[in-house]
């Protein structure tokens, strides 16, 4: 077989069943699809359109961001450092009520840009407008589940819920064939969302076997405001109303009860931790520890730019290993190797995309990057997953390859403008912030 | 006036006193200072020996890392996510065994290119084989304040105790009048050095009116070994002993009490802290709000390459503004500019250099980075304290400038081999881990 494209020598981390690690390794993509994985000379490249070297760095899946609100690029920077009420309702909401269709887009092709530069190939966003979002991704060749954010009250967007969830089915129905980008039902969390619009939204997801995307347990003001209101907390109030399942991706997650761990375990619910946002809004951190010893799949997401402020999965994985281990006050808590699969394969399985994305391996869509160790802050070279999550930056990935497309080759974007990407959202921080 | 270097064309975050930040500005410099600071166009830059043009990036003083052992490349991810004493008895301490005086040299050159890679341009080392360390920083064309580690036990490097003084001493008068490098007295820790060790270091520092380096409770099992053995925290235990002064600097200070606190503001003793070292060890973080607020001075450094992984400061801030954040549970604790600080001129107060380098000011020594903002996860831009403490990378320093000295343009090193750094380092990594 003569492949489209291959990449050798490169040490292989798969993240494979048996997490092998393939030194002086090669993968052969055909169409979409990685079509081999092995040693270097064994991946036949006689033939192939195209060869890479990777020049002993890693060849790696691209990173899953499990959670993020994409087009919050457009607010990076605009406030830090404020008390969580001060900073969304002095700043974050009055510019959001700015936001429009064409803002939306402009916020998301720059973040594209950003996830693609820094490893990310696949992302799982929450916002206004996410028919901008989807045709963004679309456009900047990358993978993405998005879903329109669905709460009590009217959205700049659609308006009243009822059209939330026309709008929902629209994009289910528009993308539900589209090879890279998938939809899911969004109810922004169990405090902004009615029961009846929880019960709706997870039938909706039931009806089109799709995600269901939702924030819970964030902080510790939340979980009160729901004892309050409910006499439970948000994990116990989702339960009763038969919203938790499988397809459930519960974001954040930092104030858990045991018997919340339970529930979400039970219930074979994803979680997905935003461990910089958390701390950057002194909300806490997930107890991840609880969490996968009851056998929850957690993944990791960076949130959004307003709250992190960037989308680098690679520092998010060494700040997620070291604030485990020292809340925990245990080093031996997330572990590098850890960290990764929480980045990588953990996003795919909370995504419900295991098996096509997620790792390197025969027969899975070829979603994947190549990270450049030839560089002093990676040298010497003992462990290469210890350098990934504990010294390498987003700046070291040099190649990426979503549905088996080069979309990113010696850091150069083949398939987005990024001097056009950053100067239409400096155009619009002027509107922002006159 | 004619200048020998100007840069222009960016924002100048000064942390001078008023902390002003210059739009469109630039600064002069003649041979080793800082001859002139204003608006781009002001100065003159006619007759240039060298012109450099910031593109809108950020014009800054360069980072004082104010603790970190350089040579610990060498270890970089030779053993993670270990319990302390397995980690440091059955990995770290015998791959020290090996060391020797070209092996520490080697590490300190890559150390150097990573440090000056992001932006990095003064470091505060304790180690062996510090005239190694010494003559590395030299090379490399950085800024050091260097000390050989003093201890109760045999050093490898200058054998017992009394020939560690010597060997201190022979370092004070070899490099008294070096322009860039200059020596500290560096006993280990309360933990590992004997009172007379402690009060002879405090004399010798005193005689040269040299800073003393001294790692100060940098974990509970340490406070509590010190409590058992002299009935004191390690703070009290060198009160005692009339140790502390103005030119301490306490490294880590993760596990103090109130009284500690009290006992290092009323002897202006400085602390370094260290909170991605102390997260990836689970040791704790500093209480760096209760410091402050008792008029200490603190900086921040990286700790070696074995606990971190990388000497990246731009990462360290933002780990050290988020980690600080969350754990007091309150988002207004070490603010952007707060961190920034730490990293600068509080790196200069610390080492007693703040009359010379940590910010822009006419006379002061010309230590000047330049971070390229033009790029995706630096846009929009709101706001550029925020910017380099939350999105920015150490890759994106672009140009360094050391002493009056350009030693890094456009991310080429023009004093450092950064092939032969890597190269070497990696022979000796197939001794260290055969």
């Amino acid at each position: 077989m003569s492949f489209d494209l291959v990449i050798e020598n490169g040490i292989v981390i798969t993240l494979n069943k048996n997490n092998e690690i393939i030194a002086n390794g090669a993968v052969g993509i055909k169409a979409s699809s990685i079509a081999a994985v092995g040693k270097t000379g064994e991946v036949d490249k006689a033939g192939a359109a195209k060869v890479l070297d990777a020049k002993g760095g890693i060849i790696m899946p691209g990173f899953v961001n499990a959670h993020t609100h994409a087009a919050m690029t457009l607010f990076r920077g605009l406030a830090d450092d404020l008390p969580l009420m001060d900073w969304l309702n002095n700043h974050i909401f009055p510019a959001e009520a700015t936001l429009n269709r064409n803002m939306v887009y402009a916020g998301t092709m720059l973040a594209c840009a950003e996830m693609i530069l820094s490893g990310t190939t696949c992302f799982c966003d929450m916002y206004l407008f996410e028919d901008a979002v989807a045709q963004a991704a679309d456009d900047a060749q990358m993978r993405a589940v998005v879903g329109e954010v669905l709460y009590d009250f009217p959205s700049p967007n659609y308006g009243p819920i009822e059209k939330g969830f026309e709008f929902t089915e629209m994009l289910l129905e528009k993308y539900k064939a589209h090879p890279r980008v998938s939809i899911a039902v969004e109810p922004h969390s169990p405090y902004l969302c009615a029961p009846a619009i929880l019960q709706k939204s997870a039938d909706l997801a039931q009806k089109w076997n799709a995600p269901v995307i939702i924030h819970v347990s964030e902080t510790k003001a939340e979980v009160a405001q729901m004892l309050e209101k409910y006499g439970k907390t948000p994990v116990a109030h989702l339960a009763d109303l038969g919203f938790l399942s499988p397809r459930v991706v519960a974001d954040h997650c930092v104030v858990l009860t045991d018997d919340d761990i339970n529930l979400l375990a039970k219930n074979s619910v994803k979680v997905a931790i935003n461990p910089e946002s958390n701390m950057k809004l002194a909300s806490g951190t997930a107890p991840v520890k609880e969490l996968m010893a009851a056998g929850v799949c957690v993944a990791l997401g960076t949130d959004g730019c307003a709250s992190n402020n960037d989308l680098d999965m690679i520092g998010e994985m060494d700040t997620a290993a070291k604030v485990h281990k020292v809340v925990t006050e245990d080093p031996t808590v997330m572990k590098a190797q850890t960290a990764l699969e929480l980045a990588t394969i953990n996003g795919a399985r909370a995504l419900g995309m295991e098996s096509l994305i997620g790792s390197i391996e025969k027969g899975k869509l070829a979603d994947i990057i190549v990270v450049d160790t030839a560089k002093p802050h990676l040298t010497p070279m003992y462990n290469p997953v210890s350098h990934l999550v504990y010294a390498a930056r987003g700046s070291d990935v040099a190649h990426s390859v979503i549905h088996g497309r080069l979309v990113m080759e010696n850091r150069q974007l083949l398939f987005l403008d990024v001097e056009k990407a950053m100067a239409d959202v400096r155009q619009l921080a002027r509107i922002i912030r006159p």
